[in-house]
């Protein structure tokens, strides 16, 4: 390692790799906590040449490679692997281009998320995937995960937005698919790549896809003495056709979390729930929607709903949303937040069961979700210096998966597999579906450098390697 | 081909081999008329069990294999291969399941676009894209060119509406892919290969999202004297950030061919180009909206500003643009229908190009294309009886597309590569794009059976076949 950082140094420069051992205890992980694996070396590229020339010398030593964000990643797509590198895009945080006109902007994969909308936002447009973590996730990242967020029940998820790509490939070439395309031609590997987690190759730029800011948005927000009601509300609004931009769901563990921490949002403690619900569009329309919103929420015996009268407000309704993984910091050291989706007309019946279970474990679970698009965020907050805790937590997170997954549901709807998801692939994909998995892999990267281990059980793609059980964390 | 033949018919009876040099003649071609290659024997299965079988008996032999929906298809994909067999979807006609709560559809492959969205309009959804050729192009067709449709503007061309897929590969596996997924979890299979123009395998079963009809439309026809007008007024509607659900534009030549045809919809046969927009929403958003399109309409010297008054008249406005290609069959026995996509902000500039290209080579053409989605269509009406003219038509074509790739635009926004723009490719992908393509093309199908010759320009995937030359056409 300590002849690769100096030749590494040559390219990047001195600050650009990171081999002190302290300043690595930050990479050991990503927000999947209890998945930690010593990093040995990290690089900071500047741009994809520089991308470029790091890969081909870790290519020449057979060296694997992680690629790595802001590490906000869930599922453990980040973490490091032994023997390996750290690719960070830390350094990689220019807006290249915005298009104003044909509506697309050209960034290098480290910028933040909410940047780029701040950097179209004076022309009117925005960057619509809007994570949790939007503050400090990178748009590379949200390439490699296929990021959702509360606006993508309207807009869709990452890979709606991307129209093009620069690729590093493992062995340092470079791939370049950055015309903003809007309808692929040919294979759409860009479409490909966006949600592969890091194991085809390293996004050093991308092209995306640009939308109007909204003319008018209101955001209403109702409150529930049961969490029933909340979601049977979101059930009866998709019915009703109604089509708010978006629809999340606070339970009352989350809502206690937010009200004590820097984000508290005015949020009532005595609700069991609370329903986030934004509309926007033309003046009349939102005004319509919103009147039949109304109507459908009062048939479900809300205590409350408050409509936000200015950007301030509506900023202060949305902060406890965006805010609530961080607050929960405040009920436990650590945190484990699922992400299956359900069919959203089951919405209730799979909540329910999701706090049976954790119930079950004598775990506190805490439930804050993309309820508009069936997307379960059930979060277990936990200890994990506590290792039976641990144990409970990952028990009840597989039964979680595998009772969606059983109602017609899926594995992750915008986190990833990473190295947390692996095994219930299984659940979902059959040996051979697997198995053609393995070799669309293996057509980028056919020595499993990039990300190994992550994404696709490894038996399936007949690694010799064994699969670390998960109970090996640190 | 006389014992496969006999063979076939073990699994799939006697109506579901043709062998007949006769009844072979209509596959001699797909709507790519110039490009022809007598068909040896076509098989229709009626179920994956079926195609599963057959393509193990193809398999044996190492039969190459060319997928046909209805024929629709304006790039060559469907044109047979020589020593092939033609499989057909045509009596895989079933809709399996309509899921009006969680709104998908699942589909034999072989279903008319317009039957499904019959099948569930009864419970207010509808399937979105909407090919021109909808009356009788396939889902399954559809699937394989990523097909677009005048409402795509709106609502995204085919690969936003594929949920799930179940696949036959050349050696007869079946790939279950079929879970309405709307988030894609690990590599996203289903995009793949949607677009994947038959060079994977051959879709038989096909999950579709659908979306709920618009509770009001509103249709408009404005009438230019010029073409120049027409364009700019919709890079106008755009630029204002309205959002129309179709802006589709006829020139003089096809309101000629479309008015003396049965499509005939009133359009003036004295404007030089007419604009078809259509509106939906709810009822004060299509006020609004339509309000605002007039205002920007009138600015740019429109002669008349016409607008339906009830459903028969949206139809009848509606049944000149989805006649078009049909009617130009009274202009000359044959129709080349180009397919690029340029930058939305750029139209007016690329129309006047097609349109001095052609008259440079006196050839007749007829545009009428998707304006919203920069998606142009020049029509060079011609006779392929006459070598000159094919070949000035040819000519012609490849210089449309090489003008727009140069302006940054794209090949084709809808209608694939097939056999006609493999060439092209190579414009707008290098060397390595088109190996990366290759290799993907592998995991599918490493013995290169499926649709050989197509999509993927030959010499890139390290064929020893050498192309035949586009003048080889009977």
């Amino acid at each position: 390692m300590k002849r690769l950082a100096s030749k590494l140094r040559e390219v990047v420069g001195a600050r650009g790799v990171i081999d002190d051992p302290t300043l690595l205890l930050p990479y050991e992980s990503d927000g999947l906590a209890m998945m930690q694996v010593d990093a040995e070396l990290v690089v900071l590229p500047r741009t994809t040449d520089e991308a470029a020339r790091c890969f081909r010398i870790l290519h020449a030593d057979k060296v694997p490679i992680v690629a790595r964000g802001a590490g906000t990643g869930l599922a453990g797509g980040a973490t490091p692997v032994e023997g390996g590198v750290v690719v960070s895009t830390a350094r990689m945080r220019d807006v290249l281009e915005v298009d104003f006109e044909d509506r697309f902007a050209r960034v290098q994969a480290g910028v933040v998320n909410v940047d780029l909308s701040h950097a179209c936002g004076q022309g009117g447009l925005m960057y619509a995937p809007d994570p949790s973590s939007q503050m400090a996730c990178t748009i590379g990242g949200n390439v490699a995960n296929n990021s959702g967020g509360p606006h993508c029940f309207k807009y869709g998820a990452t890979t709606r937005h991307i129209l093009g790509l620069v690729l590093v490939t493992h062995d340092g070439r470079v791939i370049d698919l950055s015309e903003p395309v809007v309808d692929p031609v040919g294979y759409d590997l860009v479409g490909l790549f966006v949600g592969s987690e890091g194991t085809f190759g390293l996004a050093t730029e991308v092209t995306v896809r640009l939308v109007p800011t909204p003319p008018v948005v209101e955001v209403l927000l109702a409150i529930f003495p049961d969490l029933d009601g909340a979601c049977d509300s979101v059930t009866d609004i998709i019915a009703a056709r109604l089509e708010p931009s978006a629809l999340e769901i606070l339970d009352r563990l989350t809502i206690e979390a937010v009200e004590k921490s820097v984000f508290a949002a005015g949020y009532p403690r005595e609700a069991e729930a609370v329903l986030l619900i934004e509309v926007e569009g033309v003046e009349c329309e939102v005004a319509s929607t919103t009147r039949e919103i109304r109507a459908i929420l009062e048939g479900h015996a809300t205590l409350e709903i408050r409509t936000a009268r200015d950007a301030r407000e509506r900023r202060q309704l949305w902060a406890g949303r965006k805010g609530a993984f961080g607050a929960m910091g405040r009920v436990a050291p650590d945190l484990y937040v699922a992400d299956a989706v359900v069919p959203r007309t089951k919405l209730r019946e799979l909540v329910r069961k999701t706090v049976e279970i954790c119930a079950e474990r004598d775990l506190l679970l805490a439930n804050v979700f993309h309820a508009g698009d069936g997307n379960l965020h059930p979060n277990i907050c936990y200890d994990r210096r506590d290792a039976d805790e641990v144990k409970r937590v990952l028990e009840a997170g597989h039964l979680i998966l595998e009772t969606c997954v059983a109602a017609g549901g899926s594995l992750t709807g915008e986190h990833g597999v990473g190295l947390e998801k692996r095994a219930e692939m299984e659940l979902l994909f059959t040996p051979s579906d697997l198995d053609t998995m393995c070799r669309v892999r293996d057509v980028w990267d056919p020595e499993r450098r990039m990300n190994p281990d992550k994404l696709v059980p490894l038996h399936a793609c007949g690694e010799l390697r064994t699969m670390p059980p998960r109970e090996d964390a640190r």
